[in-house]
């Protein structure tokens, strides 16, 4: 049962992937159809992305641990549960799956393969946006894991649904995300010079939740419990 | 496991902070976008309110109970499922951090921090929406604690969801949701002279669910069953 | 754990209540809303309509059963699962439920308490449309029973969600539902000249799929499985 | 518990029946409240096909294993868990099962029951979108297989919800939905020129998504896990 890491690394790449399919393919068709209507187009785009990640969790958590997300990449990196090669693979395989992600989508709905965003996200509010969104995010993960394990992803695709709304910078709270969007000039764009300050606050808050997750739910030492849910996924303790 | 008074009153006010964000912060995303489109803006709102309850009882639960309402702590210390010196202390953390949560909702979009709510809320009517909804989301806590206790993150989320659009009054249903919410002047706002009506009728919606309960879904005594589920959620026994 | 036949009266006519509470009043609040977008009124609509019987379903499964309907509670007549004296008061509980929740609707958004439907519902394709509804309704809670039980909440609330939007009729596939809703002139109404033709391809439905289950799903024989099930939910076979 | 193969074949055809109910269903009723409103009436359209998607799969998964779908069932096929012979009838009781929905439809909306599709899907984006979608949809299935098999019908609803959006072909995925839907002119309709490509991409996809299933989730071998999990549904391992 347990993955080797070409397994474990073709999951992270080809979820961050679909991942991005979702994000990047689906805001093009709603904003073709719902032209005026920007509600439209975020509640179309936003729940797409939510129910995506509810099945993408669903399915490369057992291979993988379904990070998707440098972010989350460096919790688990915090809390030793991956080894820094392997987070630093991770990482490099999430950003390349990202990356062809937004590339499969412009072929799919005939756009220019190659493009640079221009669509401006900057301004103090925004990062604020980010923090809250990225926080909120290793919260879920971290508060699942200490009580409701299985219930993970529906808890990160409904949060992630819930905080492109609830948050000002429409919660991108995930670094090879921010990479590839600035890689796309359609609906989900974000202009390749607000990606470092987005990337910054993202990183910094997955830094903080990570630090204060032990006091808001309690330690996640090796305790027999724990033990028998790592056996479960193995792919978390990897390293 | 067993969580300190320290933990748990921080698990209240991170949760209903959050809340707030989700209520307010959406609420500001979806009036920006919908425009005249007043039935987008609230699916677009209470699609996300009920998505957020959702993951912060999932997350908090384990924690602290996952109150986040003042109506519900009243319920628990009807029950003695909680004593009075913490439920005034819930009661205390739910303020604290609805208000915060509003805060950093104006803080993230750009809106003055401190606000007056100027949105009429009131009549018969109205009142009468806060004292179905209310006791509808107490009666699906009880319901829930007596036969699935496993779904009421699910059953509270597609509550809220629900009464938002099936009541008059657009389910408060929660008397420190009602005081956030008189501070702020975005699209869930409410006067400040309309709150108190709103949280006597949600107090006593809550008292009286509490008092019809073991009529509808049997007694909460302390069975062999209770125990055990009492035993694998400690915070609610706790005080 | 056995419930009295007071307590499952109480919940077929608080649960009904509830149900139509979410179907009249937000079909009020998303025609307000919505002005001239009749979709977006009927997708709040609906799926208020799916999520509100998730979450009376999960809490009233374990009291009564859960039927809130006439068409169901015939079903489980038909398979001996309710004895025909009970079955005849949980029609009569389910009706004054229904016409309870119209009332307090109609109350809550300030509107003449007593109205008479006029909406046109009537032809051929909306009776097909009445028996698909209803026919499909049935063979979820049926298939559900064989081999998801636990499912049985959200499946039929996503089954109404969806049928809402799949049958020409929007899906009554309830005898009390369509009773109560003759009596308001608000947007889920209907003409009482209608209902009896609605009533008759309800009912009917219902007794061909109760007819055809076994075939489909297995009968619903008296095995040590289905008798522990029956356990976890005695209303089910009480009379 | 084991089916009868006619009770599978039932399942089957009266299953993708509903499917296509839904489907052809919901998007003349979407098409004509929408409007103008495109993206009103997609959303309407898809939360309804993902919505009876998981209502499907719950109740006939012990039925017939819930295929509705050749290219699932030439998936199974190339795993040996369904027989040549079962495997052509399935295709062929989907086929049926396809057509009469489509014909159900037409009747309950007042149209009339035999139509030729007339809207254009071609071109090299949309074929590569039916790739996309149909390698996803299969790679929900084997993942899901693999480690969550109860969150099937969750996963598989709520994967085509999300790839009608994200994918430019608004995902087929499924050859008797792709042979059906050239059968209607409303909404969804395809022209039966442009089936056959349609038809051919979501062939190759579920085969190579097969062959690429072991080394993304493991093989499928006669583990003593595997064999207790098709214990538990008998249908799939049938021939």
């Amino acid at each position: 049962m347990e993955k080797t890491l070409a397994q474990r690394l073709a999951g992270e790449a080809v979820g961050t992937a679909f991942l991005l399919i979702a994000i990047v393919g689906s805001g093009i068709m709603a904003e073709g159809l719902a032209g005026q209507n920007a509600a439209a187009a975020l509640l179309a785009n936003s729940t797409v992305v939510g129910a995506a990640l509810i099945v993408l969790i669903l399915i490369f958590a057992p291979v993988s641990g379904a990070h998707f997300n440098p972010a989350v990449t460096l919790a688990f990196l915090m809390r030793k549960d991956i080894g820094p090669r392997d987070a630093g693979l991770y990482v490099a395989a999430q950003i390349v799956g990202a990356v062809t992600g937004v590339f499969a989508s412009h072929a799919m709905f005939g756009e220019p393969i190659l493009q640079i965003g221009t669509t401006a996200r900057e301004g103090g509010g925004q990062l604020l946006g980010e923090l809250i969104a990225t926080f909120g995010l290793l919260a879920t993960i971290f508060g699942c894991l200490a009580g409701r394990k299985d219930a993970i992803p529906y808890a990160v695709g409904l949060y992630i649904f819930a905080a492109i709304w609830f948050t000002s910078s429409t919660c991108f709270a995930n670094p090879a995300v921010t990479i590839a969007r600035a890689l796309t000039d359609t609906y989900t764009a974000i202009r390749p010079i607000d990606a470092p300050a987005f990337i910054l606050a993202e990183v910094a808050a997955a830094a903080v939740a990570t630090l204060a997750a032990p006091f808001l739910f309690g330690a996640p030492a090796e305790s027999e419990e724990t033990a028998e849910a790592k056996e479960a996924a193995p792919p978390r303790r990897a390293a």
